[in-house]
């Protein structure tokens, strides 16, 4: 275990104040963009999927598996209910989402100077999810453990790139699987301050995520603020299953967001072509947006994707190929013309090691995320082998090149100071502009820079001992981890964190044993 | 050296027509894109740039040094010529570009099965240009030679994804500098049959280079066709030179293309501003474009542009970075305002070896200039270094990229196949789609497919020996040299071009020595 500074100086009401005002300010908690997002498909061919999945809805339906409540709540709404089977009067999902779904909205931190918006021109960074093993160069390839789980919080946390501290960054496999969502809620409330994601495991686990969420933030402010946003996956095709269904009902009776997010495989999940991909995944997204906004009017939502290839020799997922990137592109426009914010995936691939294959795999998703305007960008740091491993080099450098990207967004300056007229006509042909006004005045921001980059020479690279980029991530994450600090937290309210979840492992205990 | 096929199966026409008939086809020589170029600034915007980069013609000026042909040519078109400053009436360069330069032309390749089109909405790759290193994972870098030409010569054949067999795709510094290109162009004729690029480091040499073309083309052929683009790089700022002037004359007066390049460090050689690096970017452009229709009216030019940034610490050129690919956003947009052909960078790296730096730095330039709308991809397979060392993994798994570019290029496929409306009915909510018609149809094409990646479990890659992506590269260029094949070429035509060499080489020695 890395030994942690924790910060008990003093509790209450006084140190919030202290911990909130000293903050750092001139980091940007979100992204927002300038440049419009990338269309490539046509408004006619937006049209012509919206209609297609009007028609699988109306025809094929959705599968809303042991979930009762669902299917009364659907029915009464005006679909038409067979069994588990829902199929809906074209346009009745659209209508629910447009009606009452956010276009934006604020998700809260425990430090308020890093609350993020989601959607409109925000981009949001977050790590990746869900992996039940780690990777590292000394280690290799490891299960995850919730010593892996804190690292990548306190990761996430000592990165100006990282905008939320993310949810199951692994699955730390050394707690047993009841108890797992408490002490994940924890590690994000005690060793970051930034936004985060709760859990979906059950719907008790959404409830607990709450719970704590409540201790850290006041029941009051946790019944009026979107404070969370949890992953709702489809189990594509066309099927929500009780266990999504129940998390996302809890989190949207307290106003908490839900990602509704289709998990497609295209080839096994879903067709083979972009358009039908594209069809499948509003049409499963709709349903499941629209059963949010039927549970609680004005919950936020965000419209998923996650869209990978399929090896058609192997069946297995690839990542990185152009296909999914004509996805991502397809389904920010369809989100766009529903109104819902947008959630894709970002430094996906299927590489093992964080070697060439992972990078330009991830760069041919990450590139197409930004460009065609997602807003909550989930995997956006760690992923490697297909979301099996978190990788701590890849975390750097994935957190890099996140670092790099708003100044993509911002598009080109068109200012006076923009243009540099001044320095074009203060330079003669054949000289130089190191140091013109204009030069000198820009120097400091003029460029962004990357964290990894190696741009020295070959003989100055050589000396400093041939490292590759993944060598000097290495070297970043344990020292980021080495120089780590814990955010301030009420003493009160980590005991009161800490009560809740000894009580409730208890009674879970108690339960399973 | 590696032993060659010569392929000496007997002379003349019939062996050229059966060469020809025999070439592959299935094989595009090109791209084309179905997607929109995606442009990022306004055509207010736009219209900004182009009104400053007149302003600067008119007041600044541009050099045209040591050239006096170019200085009466300009002044007789109505520039003012001061020394060796000119300076241009507004709307001057533009009107006599948008007079006479081509929006599209073919570059005839030997084979004719292989000649490009280079404009509209045509895309070709090209291996990188210019270093005077090599380096492979075996040896490391090492000074070029003309052996390295070869194999990258003979690399760039055997890719499918390789339009143009390239121009100095290394400097081969084991032959004396005055008589390198004629090694250089042979090697283009001899061991390849794709469209490439003449010498340009001197107007002799660009003679040469047209010379050479004829033998194995036919006098009448290259009077009549465009069989070369060559790479014409301004000495920014604001200048071009007598080196570049002359060769760009000699291409002009036949008819070959030029690529009229600002090569531009931004912070340096330009403003650090994106929107000064695209005024000026034009500004020479224009100049040199303008120069080149005076010269002879309707000879191809590309506009091109190379920015970089600069590393405002250490000065070190930078790549990879989010300010060059909004240069590349606009300055494409200002292109197709021109009517001209396309040209810039594209899997560009500040890296030294083939690492995630190299990879993720590429795919920052590669996949802004893919939807940007490049026309000619320069440096599309190879770069190390800054453009100093041409890698041979890093050719292979940059080629592999180009490979799957055609996809995303395509866009969306709305046909009733696209829409995959069939499979979409027949498949029940959680069910799989391996089966379906409509997959089974579109099995063989359904993804773009790396040869790099791997996408096997984790157990299969570990038993394979955990080999990286770069390492696969290794593997994957050896094998390629060693199973490499001489196209044919006619007998006679060799031993012109053999001659003709012999006898520059004699008359270049007596000169020089």
């Amino acid at each position: 275990m890395t030994q942690e500074h924790r910060g008990r100086q003093g509790g209450g009401r006084a140190a919030r104040r202290a911990q909130r005002t000293s903050a750092p300010t001139e980091v940007q908690p979100y992204l927002t963009r300038s440049i419009a997002p990338v269309e490539i498909v046509s408004n006619e061919g937006l049209e012509l999927i919206e209609h297609n999945a009007d028609t699988i809805l109306e025809e094929v339906g959705i599968d809303f598996r042991d979930y009762p409540p669902a299917l009364t709540l659907l029915s009464q709404a005006g679909a038409e209910v067979a069994g588990e089977r829902v199929r809906f009067p074209r346009g009745m999902c659209r209508e629910i989402v447009k009606a009452s779904a956010p276009a934006t909205y604020i998700q809260h931190a425990r430090n308020p100077t890093r609350s993020v918006m989601v959607g409109g021109d925000a981009t949001v960074f977050v790590p990746a999810y869900g992996s039940p093993f780690v990777f590292d160069v000394d280690k290799g390839r490891r299960y995850a453990t919730m010593e892996d789980f804190n690292n990548f919080v306190k990761l996430a946390y000592a990165s100006p790139h990282m905008h939320l501290s993310g949810g199951t960054v692994v699955e730390p496999v050394d707690i047993p699987v009841p108890e797992r969502h408490l002490d994940m809620v924890y590690a994000h409330l005690r060793y970051s301050d930034k936004p985060f994601m709760g859990s979906v495991t059950a719907a008790g686990h959404a409830q607990d995520s709450i719970d704590l969420a409540k201790l850290a933030f006041g029941d009051d402010f946790v019944a009026e603020n979107t404070v969370m946003t949890s992953l709702i996956n489809a189990s594509s095709p066309m099927t929500w299953d009780a266990t999504m269904l129940g998390a996302a009902e809890v989190y949207a009776r307290s106003m908490q967001a839900s990602m509704i997010s289709p998990f497609i495989l295209a080839g096994a999940m879903a067709p083979v072509t972009v358009a039908g991909v594209a069809t499948q995944t509003l049409a499963e997204a709709l349903a499941g947006m629209a059963f949010v906004q039927l549970v609680n009017p004005g919950a936020p939502v965000v419209f998923g994707s996650f869209a990978s290839s399929m090896s058609m020799q192997t069946g297995a997922p690839t990542f990185g190929t152009p296909e999914p990137a004509l996805v991502l592109y397809t389904v920010a426009a369809l989100a766009r013309r529903l109104g819902v914010p947008f959630r894709s995936g970002g430094n996906l691939c299927a590489s093992k090691v964080p070697d060439v294959q992972a990078a330009s795999e991830s760069m041919a998703t990450f590139i197409p995320a930004l460009m065609a305007g997602v807003n909550f960008m989930l995997h956006a740091a760690g992923w490697l082998e297909g979301g099996l491993a978190m990788g701590y080099e890849k975390f750097i450098l994935d957190a890099d090149q996140c670092g790099l990207a708003g100044k993509l967004l911002e598009g080109v300056d068109l200012s006076e100071n923009g243009q540099a007229m001044d320095a074009l006509r203060e330079v003669d042909p054949g000289q130089h502009f190191l140091g013109t006004a204009h030069t000198l005045v820009n120097f400091e921001t003029a460029f962004a820079r990357s964290e990894i980059a190696n741009n020295d020479s070959f003989e100055q690279w050589e000396d400093e001992g041939s490292l590759t980029a993944t060598q000097r991530a290495n070297s970043i994450w344990k020292q980021v981890l080495a120089d780590y600090e814990t955010p301030l937290l009420d003493e009160a309210v980590d005991e009161a964190l800490l009560d809740f979840i000894a009580r409730r492992k208890e009674s879970l205990r108690d339960k399973t044993g």
